[in-house]
């Protein structure tokens, strides 16, 4: 059993247009006006298929093929970071959709319901995350008292939607209503395409924590200060990013760290810096690990303001523990997948997914197909076409090896 | 001869307090309202005293006691930059405007006229020297068609001020009916202070130049892309800031160089930056130091961005040159400082100021008072009351000297 590879292309290629931007990727906020309409769209092409589609109150849009038994959740997300690519998302939700009209088509019986869903706001222009979250019963209150993307932007957000707010926990679903996860999602990094592998069994999903370090030093002219005069704490922040790197690089293999942005105030060309705000991540597959990288990057930061007579503001800005998939469905992915003749490895994810909220309440497994220069949240992200096929094939097969253990064990 | 130094402390409380901070400084933007209001009270303080005034086209105002002869200038600036101090500029018009009173009350007939002026815009936040630069005759078109502060800014300025931008040129000064120029200022540094010297003979003003540095990588997820897959234009920015102070330290004491702001693009914590925007500027005493210094830190900057795999863009931004000040009036300062029992100290201006322009068509010397702690352009900028009538005694021995040298070569 294969899905149908045109009609995948024709409903990814339809959903690409929605929001799409003039260089070739999306652009879709979560729960944004174009984010809305490609949902929308993905609930009326499942209805025209015949399928029952359902809306939960945190907003997660699912088509359904019900029977009797558990429900098998195979889900991604339709929204997109500002300015991103096509398959982010996407991919997982449109293959999701093509495993249930491959399995109607059929006529296929299986003991458990299928669900494709599109869950809300994964990429975080909100909250992040909310969606799953909401399902999995683990939405935090302060996550939503203080947004990613600001409390304004939410309550526009949920108003243009039509959810409450106070009302988001009810989409819950009890655990033993579950009999499974499993997301599609392109790798979003060059390992796969640098090993040769068409497809990625996800082993688990990397933790990741972020600061914001405060350097305050002292503005001074910078004509009239001399060098050894000055407390500036803009090299105090450039010191320590050089120097975070070369501490992962060293002796954390396989961890980022990453400062992502400085601000430097007042910010002239002739006044010595007095305040740096630097924007630090680091992620790690492991929590001893990550825990380490934690107490060696901030000890550097110490350092680092200390030699320099600046002082150091640290505030935790965000936290996810590391999560470890499911063994047994990546020896199910890996499986199915040598069984349709595809070269796959184990590795883990360096990004975020909603598999890692569905991890907490039931089994959880992760495929990727590669990105091309292991681009992405980009215009130019790409997965070769074929290898979105494949993936939606072992997402197909996997959701089969699961719903009919004998028989794929058998096969 | 001496100035009252309780008038002068009046004088200097009254201008102090408008524009006045909460924290003890003045907010007076070039133009803005407080500045022409501190503006009117110079002028009207002078007219009630029985001294002529005048506006030129260029908008500097003077304070004169005219008599036959050629013109000593003695000014400085009354407009601050944001967020200033109380001291920077109005200092030296305060007392320039008392030495002209000290020299009416005296009855004393000297064969020049002096003319106390608060040159227009030397602070920059306009164009910078804008007053004294037209009143040189040197002010550049271009200098007005991209002014630092914005064209919006500037055109608002001037017509708040009633000036026509057509006719700055129209403040040109003959040289021929200058006999000097000196100026009285806080030094704005800590080197007097260090020295314990109550008096600075400025020798001669830094040279400085300024480049925007664009170091252009790629934004790349921050979690999938591994440490050695990354062109991070972050990076490259930080290691040539830290790297240029390394340099300037060890190969060119006496000089500054100074990294005053960064932007970083897209700037989230869970992106690589693909782009860094760097704000450099560096100074020196003399052309030739300050053209190996530029090579130096370019070429560094060029070494970084290429180690990294990242592009750089260069743009000048803006560039003074040295300006040696007059040997001649520098020993008079320091003869009539001796004269007064003052200790004196000879000393480069690592700031620019009016009178590196007034060196170019005429004498040019400047008096440095003590800054406390080597504290300007911030509220808390400070100079002992007692250093400030120290220095405009020393502007009126000066001016005395310059406008009787026989007499004063007598005393």
């Amino acid at each position: 059993m294969r899905v149908d590879g045109e009609r995948l292309r024709e409903d990814f290629d339809a959903l690409a247009a929605i929001g799409a931007t003039p260089a070739g990727g999306v652009e879709r906020p979560s729960l944004g006006d174009a984010h809305l309409a490609a949902r929308a769209w993905f609930l009326a092409r499942a209805e025209a298929a015949g399928l029952e589609t359902s809306v939960d109150a945190a907003g997660n849009h699912s088509a359904l093929l019900r029977r009797n038994g558990p429900t098998l959740l195979l889900g991604s997300h339709l929204d997109s970071v500002p300015n991103g690519g096509r398959f982010d998302g996407a991919l997982g939700v449109v293959a999701a959709l093509h495993v249930l009209l491959t399995v109607q088509a059929a006529g296929l019986e299986l003991p458990l319901t299928l669900e494709a869903i599109d869950f809300t706001d994964e990429e975080g222009t909100l909250v992040g995350l909310l969606g799953s979250e909401a399902l999995a019963g683990v939405l935090a209150a302060e996550s939503l008292e203080a947004p990613r993307g600001g409390r304004a932007a939410l309550a526009a957000g949920l108003a243009r939607a039509g959810l409450r707010e106070d009302r988001l926990a009810d989409a819950r679903r009890d655990p033993a209503s579950l009999a499974a996860y499993l997301e599609l999602h392109i790798e979003q990094g060059p390992v796969l395409e640098c090993a040769g592998a068409q497809i990625g069994v996800v082993t688990g999903i990397v933790g990741a924590r972020s600061y914001s370090l405060h350097f305050r030093g002292a503005a001074a002219h910078a004509g009239t200060t001399p060098m050894d005069a000055r407390q500036d704490a803009g090299l105090a922040a450039a010191s320590f990013a050089v120097a975070a790197e070369e501490l992962v690089v060293r002796n954390f293999p396989g961890c980022v760290a990453t400062v992502g942005d400085v601000r430097l105030e007042p910010g002239a060309y002739n006044v010595v810096p007095g305040s740096a705000h630097l924007a630090l991540e680091f992620r790690a597959l492991e929590t001893p690990e990550l825990d380490v990288l934690e107490t060696a990057l901030l000890d550097r930061a110490r350092n680092e303001a200390a030699r320099r007579g600046v002082e150091l503001g640290i505030t935790p800005v965000g936290r996810w523990e590391p999560t470890t998939l499911d063994a047994g469905l990546g020896a199910v992915i890996e499986r199915v997948a040598g069984g349709l003749g595809l070269a796959s490895m184990r590795l883990p994810s360096g990004a975020g997914h909603d598999a890692q909220v569905l991890a907490g309440i039931t089994r959880a497994g992760m495929i990727f197909v590669p990105s091309v220069g292991g681009l992405s949240h980009a215009p130019g992200e790409l997965t070769a076409w074929e290898d979105c096929v494949n993936g939606a094939n072992v997402l197909l097969a996997a959701a089969l090896a699961i719903a009919l253990p004998r028989v794929a064990s058998a096969a």
